[in-house]
């Protein structure tokens, strides 16, 4: 079978995921983005942070969460715990738990997120990091 | 933050996933197993097979599947379409389809697959590889 075939979605390579960069330092390459056709059940993106960039605190209202670590180091924050983790550590998010990925390293961070379900009737994420005691968690 | 702290089970590092064997050539390091307390909705498992090895064509009658290739390359099959899946390369499946993944390769082919629900009823895959039209397919 030869690989220039038209590519249903169900197969999804890295180079037709849709990319989307976030200023600063935030590349996402989304394989199935929430309330798509695509599936009801899993979200699923991968995420790179350059040095000092973050997905800073925040959570999902309505989501569970895994992040998978593919290369570099998360200083990754689930609540008010702090736990590096590297290449083939996970972290599990319940739905509504407030936590945040930042790079405190000096070469960028991979990592894989996969959120279920994919239908949600609110948005996706709430941002904190402006709210105490978050904004101060770091200091 | 001592890294020889014991760690809660929403942290979880490579070398504390459940290591199984399943011979021929089969590895597989279990994040997170279906009906445990561990979570409700996510199953995270990462595995390895050797040259030769498979999952052969079988089907997951109540989870949603996601398979996220690491490393190697996977013959991916969904029902009796057939893909190359390499690093990055994902593949979704919804409950019930047939699939089978198998390593044709002469390296190891090393990959993540997420399922969801995690609280299922009954079986959590079901083998056909033994049944017609899939016995014959790769023949």
């Amino acid at each position: 079978m030869p690989d220039t075939s038209p590519i249903p979605w169900r197969f999804l390579t890295y180079t037709q995921t849709e990319r989307e960069s976030v200023p600063p330092g935030r590349t996402h390459h989304w394989y199935v983005r929430p309330n798509t056709a695509q599936s009801e059940s899993l979200v699923f993106v991968r995420a790179q942070l350059a040095p000092g960039a973050a997905h800073a605190f925040h959570n999902h209202p309505e989501m569970d969460e895994i992040i998978y670590v593919l290369s570099g180091e998360a200083e990754q924050w689930y609540e008010n715990e702090k736990r590096s983790l590297r290449s083939g550590d996970v972290i599990y998010i319940p739905r509504g738990v407030v936590h945040g990925t930042y790079n405190a390293s000096e070469v960028e961070l991979d990592f894989l997120a996969i959120l279920t379900p994919a239908k949600i009737s609110g948005p996706m994420t709430v941002e904190v990091v402006d709210q105490e005691p978050w904004r101060s968690l770091r200091r």
